[in-house]
């Protein structure tokens, strides 16, 4: 596999992100949606009264910019499709919709880990902690650890606003678990608990962004959260490029070109992105490698935003999460040398609890007087929701060896870990076994990002009717699959190469009916668009 | 009571608020914060990196300008007392810290409504409905409602990421709750389910505010949710003047003449908040009032964003809650007539669960495009909690005359909505028997709102510290009593005048000691400072 980003095709689409109110970037497929930020930045300029009090002409042109396409266009024509499959059976090619979009695993038939569930309803109604037939329906250390919650919770009220940061006595939980992840302290006032990983990102863009020259350095391609968090914060998204032929690799060398040329244009750069694992490409960093990105922040002075929301994802024997607190603090930095901020979510690893809108930020280096302005804030939206709270304190401190639950919480756990290992590589496998599809190995994450040399005439098909032909790719095999997947141009791409993003979540028992299906429209395709 | 408002004095702040970087407006009484604003703008125009890579002077100016009282210093503060109370007992002269700054009911003692929970928790842990021994735990009609619930999340899977709307028979549910109130259809569409109704505030904001020019008309005084976001998303705060002296009352003549005063400096008005009952100021609006309102905002087509979380908390005889929606439609107006966002929260009302952050907004009369930026802003943060979709759903459609659980179900929630009349009731007599402190009827929602006739020493005092007066009050309130409350310069108010937010929350038993404390203290401070 050649390396695909030339000089010449990294330059122009750095020059269309950082310029205003870019037409086209690689993005953002629809050309619809920038046809409409620009006539919004047009009418912005006059303070008539349109004779709608709200058009798309006079909303704010940040939230047109806007784009998310892991719920974009493909999605709403799956549900759509999905309706037809009810009201009129037989009506298509398949009999169900396989959501392979998204990272929600529980949506596809994975099972919560009932040591969790069992603290959360205990917690929810407390009143059952004094009957005698909970003892029959719950394991001894879900009620143990429902009171210890309890105790922890000012008047035991799980109904009640919490500190703005999350109940402390969760936090001390979790940076405990921190610790004893890293092998280094946490401070549980470094901790901001939150509804999920997205709302802590979009304060920190919040906080960061002033304006439109100041820039975020963010993967190409990248989990769309970031790019749509700068765009509606009004910052502009610095690109920095993974290495597709060595495996998605992330090259400090190419960090320093692409923040270079980003100050020589003006940009104030004020922090970097990194996804480890990777989102949308599954890789997991090496301790060397991270070594260097840490030394970069500090060197460039850059606040390092690491999302490390998959760190328990691992599917790999030579690969082994790493947080970029334990590798800064291995090489003897310590809170003064660098502004550090770590995203965790109950939305992925084995528990895959998306629902419960669960997460947290750990916010280290920040001066006191910036962490009052982040505290300040979160207070705004009060709190996030205690459950969510309770759940990301269970997820950093399961079940140890000798409690009652800890047996049947392994193999839960394993369960899960190991079945998605399996599908993962069936999966890359099938991808590799289709013509002109290439697709790097999921070492950790819950996604593949196959890359698929689309033929001419389908490039010029895709064309036709104003897509991108990653996009005619995905919306031809929805509609012949049922199989829903994000079109490249959804994470940002070397221009002129197409790609795709597929959940590893099917449960397994469907995986070799899905491969099937794949194959056979993959097929299918090139013959209608071989050149 | 005369009128306080005179024509200069509305002038002078109206004129603050709408200049760029007013250095300090009637909603902030912190100078500091002014003054870190003013140099961050400073800071703005320069793209030179500073020496720490984020600093109070390089953060986006919003942040900064953005207040919230209800959370600000004064709580700060007595969450000091609080620790210095537990590490050191009776080194105050009182036991425990009487949190009155916040709506949140359950952090006084307020007990949850038992069938809510009953269905949350076995939402949570749905294997329990399997089992025999929960028909022993579980009233059946909690377990009948979780199995409708159930039925409507795709695959029963209570942990997956839902519809970014919300889960659609819930919002079907809330729907048909909202169609059993108003006397008039609503549609599942209509209703974006989010994490408490702040979220929902924040989304309007965003999508309504381009910049400064922006203006959104809000009720003085007024919950600083409205003045954060405002000044979050860049717009700007339109005020219009409650008339304390006719109960709070709201005047759409005040309305208009705000409307085109900001009008005539070039501010492009898009919005028009109402808090019906009134946060601080506990009035609820009469019907003949709120029709005016409605054809105020169909005249002068502004969007109409009416909080209604304290759509329960009704006090009085003589008034009753009426949506927007429900005087709208009787007025004959559809959806093409007017644009109305209604705000509901599981916070407030007889249920009070704060901490479950469930809410929605029900969005009428925008055209499909504009709802389909509202979609994409909401599919950015995937969906909201799922247990607080849940409880939305519940509290929209409670227990029915037939249901195991309706006679306690209706003796939890009258008990409660009855205590907290008397509760009212208690404090409202109280401070209007204090000396130089008047205090309108809390008709609704949860606080009282006095105005206190300061003396001229204590004002004077009050500056030689460089507080605000009432903020000065509060400091000294809490100091001698542990009672916390939030001063009215985080509301806004007629300038010269001062007022403090006092929730009546704290239970039944203390109202007695809370008055002859508050009595006490406020002796002692007039005493001090009498002129």
């Amino acid at each position: 596999m050649r390396r695909f980003a030339t000089e010449r095709a990294k330059k122009l689409i750095f020059g269309s992100l950082l310029s205003r109110s870019a037409p086209s970037s690689p993005l953002c497929s629809s050309s619809s949606s920038s046809a409409a930020a620009a006539a919004a930045a047009a009418a912005m300029s006059s303070t008539t009264i349109t004779s709608s009090p709200v058009s798309v002409e006079s909303i704010n042109p940040k939230v047109l910019k806007c784009e998310y396409a892991v719920r974009g266009e493909i999605v709403s024509h799956a549900q759509r499709l999905q309706e037809e499959l009810q009201t009129k059976p037989g009506s298509h090619p398949f009999d169900e919709i396989l959501y392979c979009n998204i990272g929600n695993p529980q949506s596809l038939g994975q099972q919560p880990i009932t040591f969790f569930r069992e603290v959360l309803a205990l917690c929810d109604h407390p009143s059952l902690l004094d009957k005698d037939e909970t003892h029959g329906l719950f394991s001894a250390d879900a009620i143990a650890r429902a009171w210890q919650i309890l105790d922890v919770i000012p008047g035991r009220a799980t109904g009640a606003y919490s500190h703005s940061q999350g109940i402390k006595g969760l936090r001390d939980a979790i940076a405990a678990g921190i610790a004893a992840r890293d092998g280094f302290p946490a401070n549980p006032e470094d901790i901001y608990l939150t509804d999920g990983a997205s709302p802590a990102v979009h304060m920190m863009m919040q906080l960061l962004l002033r304006s439109e020259n100041d820039g975020i350095l963010c993967p190409i391609p990248q989990y769309p959260l970031y790019s749509a968090s700068i765009a509606l914060h009004g910052g502009s998204l610095v690109p920095y490029y993974l290495d597709e032929a060595a495996g998605w690799g992330l090259e400090t060398s190419e960090l320093k070109k692409q923040l270079e040329e980003a100050r020589s244009k003006g940009i104030n750069v004020r922090a970097l992105v990194v996804i480890n694992p990777g989102n949308p490409t599954g890789q997991v960093l090496g301790e060397e490698n991270q070594r260097e990105i840490v030394e970069f922040c500090k060197n460039e002075g850059l606040v390092l935003l690491a999302d490390e929301v998959y760190q328990e994802n691992i599917y790999v024997e030579d690969k082994k999460f790493n947080s970029f607190k334990k590798v800064a603090r291995s090489m003897g930095y310590g809170e003064e040398d660098l502004h550090l901020v770590s995203f965790q979510s109950v939305s992925k690893g084995y528990y895959g609890e998306c629902g419960k809108r669960g997460g947290y930020m750990e916010v280290t280096g920040f001066r006191a007087d910036v962490r009052e302005q982040i505290y300040k804030v979160a207070s705004v939206n009060l709190c996030s929701n205690i459950s969510g709270q309770i759940l990301a304190s269970l997820v950093m401190n399961p079940p140890k060896v000798g409690d009652e639950s800890y047996e049947s919480y392994v193999a839960e756990r394993d369960g899960i870990l190991s079945s998605l290992a399996r599908r993962a590589k069936a999966l890359e496998d099938a991808f590799n076994n289709l013509e002109g599809v290439t697709c790097n190995k999921a070492e950790g994450a819950m996604y593949l990002f196959p890359r698929i040399c689309l033929p001419q005439k389908a490039i010029e098909a895709a064309r036709a009717v104003n897509k991108a032909p990653d996009a005619f790719y995905a919306l031809r095999l929805l509609e012949a699959t049922g199989i829903v997947v994000v079109p490249g141009s959804g994470f940002g791409q070397v221009p002129g190469t197409w790609h795709f993003r597929c959940t590893i979540l099917p449960q397994e028992d469907k995986i070799p009916a899905i491969i099937s299906r794949l194959k056979a429209f993959h097929e299918a395709f090139l013959d209608e668009f071989r050149d």
